[in-house]
């Protein structure tokens, strides 16, 4: 489910801003929070073993002070900043295309009902078919390219069993031989019935069927547009080295960060505070970066299971309901026309 | 309300910086002032502590000293610049494309005088209830996504009150029972206007009424994209760890910005005047990067309670009034043709 | 006027250069020469105070070495590169925008020129005036948000003396009364005509009215898109902070870059010379980031009065002018066909 | 063959992330590897000659000493950093408009299957067609520009072979003498079919005739545009300047980090572990500006050979076998229409 | 002539990388080849000035280092980085903009071919007329807006010499007397005559004529845009201060880059060689900025007259030439259809 805030963020303000921070569901809290356990142990461990007198000479001390010294300096060879800042910055400008294409079928559905006349029972047959096989086409692809989807619906019959098919379309769909995947048949029976729906003079005139045909050829296009964000994705060497030199990046602090030096100088006096230092602002830097590199990993899929992913399952329903409402329910009724209380 | 400044810079000069500069609505100042304060306070304090004699001897003074220091050096593992950099890119991108689909019906109003013909009352309320559904669906949507419209009209009643819907409309839209929301409702109406417009042969042709049925299209999908926006925002996560970085980012400086250092080195002589320098310069990087996040803030929510946020009632007042205007009171009142001072 | 300097870059080379930094009008030089001129008055007062021994004994001296080194250390608390780079990206994005919706009515008055036939004078007055409502439509919307428009046409009065508006079409103007702008009502008109023409017969098919339609309808939206980002800029907070960073940092600069430092330690031999390099330096960043800011400041408001900005008066009477000529002066006026050189 | 992830990253967690670093193929290793053991056995090679005593005076090696910390501080004179960061993007946007047109014939098969009516042999000959032109002239365009499809095609005899071209078809192409390239003509074809099919009533009316038309030529436009990408390429300086910069600084690194310094001070013990440090960390750095650097080449290109690279192959032979499902197989071949399972 | 060298990056490998650094048309080396020779002179002759004992007294040097250390140190005040990066990304968006709108001929003379019908000469000269009329526009457009058309058609007569224009229509197009820009004037002749083909049945509806006059339309909409985009560069502030910024670096490099220091010691030994390293690492930085600087100098006015530029006098002689086969030898000359290989 996505998680919505924009009421918190109504207004900028300091509450405003602890609203935002104290969420849990799909927070930096929630993301990073495991990892950064591990990490504050694992440094923990190191600091104990480096700091208190239990397992090393004064000499392998002073041997360390000047490796962890090193390794803190030429941690900056990591372009950390730079390959998250463009990488987000792509990553965002994808997610933001797959969310545009992701499908709602109200435009269609109102011109079906408007477009298409008839209040007997095969009218309304067609048109509920119709928007019908527009949602299923969605369910078949969302099967594919969404986990929770594939989980909701493992078969073809549960996909029937839930109303979005009948048997006997699952069966003419079964039926075709094809190697390559089989999207297209719903929409071609959509198309299909609508020529079948001027032909009868249901639909008033061939521009009026051709706005049909073009309105659901829209959806299918942007549903088509999903199935190749999947097949084609961002090439896998880029989120590699992110991900992976965020990671050796932190790693590397373990020891790096142990050295405490004041512009390359020990403090005069040592007192057991200091090292606390170091590793409270790496533990910071660990949210931000982690957390900046979260917002990249959870729109790499928007489709996924992370808190912030699309509910597909969710648009699937809302889909079929309420285009339904619209051929069918709402068709022809609308309140009669009276003067408005502006008219004079 | 928006705030407009454009008059003040429409050449660029000292004086259009100064007109800039001491604005106060919607202005930097305003948006800093009291965290810039709490911020000066706090440090006063801190320094107050730190300074003077009441409340360090000598050899926690060294402590402290080498403490913020320490702390200072440490303050760029965290990445402001970047982040803020790339992160209100992509909120003014998605700010930009909410603006695009505000929705002003002039486009549709205009097809409306042009296309549908008749002079008689009938004609009349046709025309003008077919743009008020228009404007109704964007009332009905503005109320669960702006703040302020939704304190504008708390109920369907009010809205009723304001003349943006009729009693009878009120009735057969609460009556439909979906659990899904029902802002296509008065759009089908219109729909439903502009076919029998056409069947009446108010509307001389089909491929005038297709354009129609496009038009009030395009009008539906620009909100419906408002919906979109405010169904998904950007992920939590990342405003969390923007917003969270600049803020903690300031909080350490409390400690941090005491140290007096040139080079790793204390002045030689120790004039108190010194560190006034690191809080005159922090407090001006507070102006700058809590400004800057402030740009963000405001651009998240555009259609909230910030000085720059969109004016929707008044959208809502203009798009009814306009089009009322451009529907039946200018409709066939153009003035006589004649030859232009250029004819020859 | 818009300053243009296309020729000078047909080929890269020193040459090129050189021409490209000769220009004056619009230049980085023009603009930020004022400004330059100040800054090293102040600099070079501040320095004779500073380096002389009239004002300050060697102790204040020394304090002022430390004081300005300081200063000069933190300095870069304050991000000018970031937020100059990303702020100018957005306004070229905006600046793009409003660039591409200036508007130009060739491709219209071509379709007026090919689908209104006749060449009778009533005719010909339909195809003009329908053009010139257009023109019309773009006056009054430049009065409105150009400040050179304005200038020029301070009444309506004054846009029916130049030729754009007739007395009887201003009168009808001023007649309508409502508290919005009237933008649409030229537009209205010319719908109007457009529908009367065809009506009459003098256009010959629906489709093609449609297309007329649709083309004065793009004209129209392109308009109002410029309307629109004038109602809403970008948010106040951003250019203030982004220009207010700019002058604060040159303003330090004064005090900051006085101190000559080598690696915090002041040169061994003390030359006169030496603090003529930060100077110097101070001065080409100067140029460099100012320079930078002025493309922002210009860009911000194309439509204002800066050397570089949209010339809307030339567009206007260009776009009457060819306008006229294309839908009366060149109608039905094409050279008899014949077979071309290449004919086999 | 494009490598497909998004399975691994349905959800963001310790395990997404290995799962995503141990794949092999298009990944970051694969990619690196070779050039990665290159600058290793180099970098130990200059560290041995460096380290032992067998090649080097102890004078000598005063000398590199200097050497060598001097050039590891000019280093970042080479921006390495921003150079890839600004030139993937453009790169990436690039990339995404080829993926965009990289042409599907589903929406045009579908029309055809709709529009063009008959179950006869020549009707059926007639779509089939159609079809078949439409993927021919991918293919012809593939041929110029996928080394892929050009090694499987390397004569047009081997085009007919497969079926893609008729042997007639072939002598026609190959007939037509034109010194520029020839893809229009199977459009050309398409187009006659289509106009032939209107004619003999097979399109029901020219609005549809229109709109297959269209479809049709949006196709071609997508191919169009990958024939412009191929011919204008992002100017050569470029890349050049991106790729050479990277190699140029690795290779400086060889001598660069073999300096072993603290804060510019060398350790006061000296442990044969140090210089260890700065090659982990130079490799570090090698593998994400390399690995960095490579997905801007392997996107440069992407109908190439690498393991990223669209699949132009699989594209020609699915579009084809889809297409005459569509148009063919699945034509007039709908479901009887039933109620569904909602029906009240 | 653009130059091609997608082969060359067809997989990526260190050949690949070899090949495309070996070529030289349109290559860094090429354009940076002048200015590093130069470059690399002036920094000879300041280093024997300054290092050798013919100039300088021990003390002048001693002064000379220090302010060449000086210099060094305040050189990063120029922010080269941000401004080439920011800037090239502005310049390549705006490069792709003028590249989509070039201007191809194939859709509209498909369109042509296929809409307007018959056989007898005066069809065919229609149809090579009107086509003819799409190119002599983007000739005369060319003609203001590349140096190398106007180089090629100095003069009108030429036009017609090369047979884009006949005499009569170069008469024509002289007597109009209009004292802005006469671009639209051969398309409003092939508008005439696209409707007089329609009036006379040679297209067979009003709304395959409309498909033509839009077809035609974005055509001149995109050369259009290519007018503006000559009307409107870039405000000249930008390119002046980058490329300012870059040059006057170098230049300071000249004095900046003799100092030797590490960590802002000399070196203890002075061996002769170490001035070779700042020389080569500046020689090096030189090619990178200077190179990433042609990009942006080459870019920004891409119908300008170097290697990279598009070939603007191809583009005109490809489109007639292809555009009159379509439109006449290709004029219904398909092949005959039959079954394909595939056919059960």
């Amino acid at each position: 489910m996505t998680v919505s805030y924009n009421l918190d963020v109504s207004s900028t303000s300091l509450i405003a801003f602890l609203k935002l921070q104290l969420r849990w569901r799909g927070s930096v809290w929630k993301s990073v929070m495991r990892e950064l356990l591990i990490f504050s142990l694992l440094f923990a461990i190191v600091t104990s073993i480096y700091r208190t007198n239990y397992f090393l000479s004064e000499e392998q001390r002073l041997f360390w002070d000047n490796f962890s010294a090193l390794f803190d300096q030429k941690l900056d060879y990591i372009p950390l900043t730079f390959m998250l800042g463009f990488f987000v910055t792509i990553i965002v400008g994808r997610w933001n295309d797959i969310f545009l294409n992701i499908g709602w079928v109200d435009n269609t559905a109102l011109l079906i009902a408007t477009y298409i006349r008839g209040s007997d029972e095969k009218s309304r047959i067609l048109r509920r078919t119709t928007l019908r096989y527009m949602v299923l086409t969605q369910v078949i692809i969302f099967r594919d390219i969404s986990m929770r989807v594939r989980k909701r619906f493992p078969t073809l019959e549960t996909v029937v069993a839930a109303g979005f098919m009948l048997e006997s379309e699952r069966e003419k769909y079964v039926e075709l031989n094809l190697k390559y995947n089989k999207y297209f048949l719903p929409i071609q029976w959509c198309y299909s019935l609508l020529y079948e729906a001027r032909a009868q003079g249901k639909i008033g005139a061939d521009v009026m069927l051709n706005e049909l045909i073009k309105s659901v050829g829209d959806f299918r296009r942007g549903l088509g547009q999903l199935c190749n964000f999947d097949w084609v994705p961002i090439p896998l060497v880029y989120p590699q080295v992110v991900f992976l030199a965020v990671r050796i990046y932190f790693f590397l602090c373990l020891i790096a960060r142990q050295s405490v030096l004041i512009d390359g100088e020990p403090p005069k006096d040592s007192s057991p505070v200091y090292p606390f230092v170091p590793f409270l602002m790496t533990s910071l830097q660990f949210i931000f970066y982690v957390g900046w590199m979260k917002v990249a990993e959870s729109l790499m899929n928007p489709l996924g299971e992370d808190d912030d992913d699309f509910e597909c399952n969710f648009l699937l329903d809302r889909n079929l309901a309420t285009g339904l409402a619209i051929v069918d329910d709402c068709y022809n009724d609308s309140p009669p026309i009276q003067k408005d209380i502006f008219w004079s």
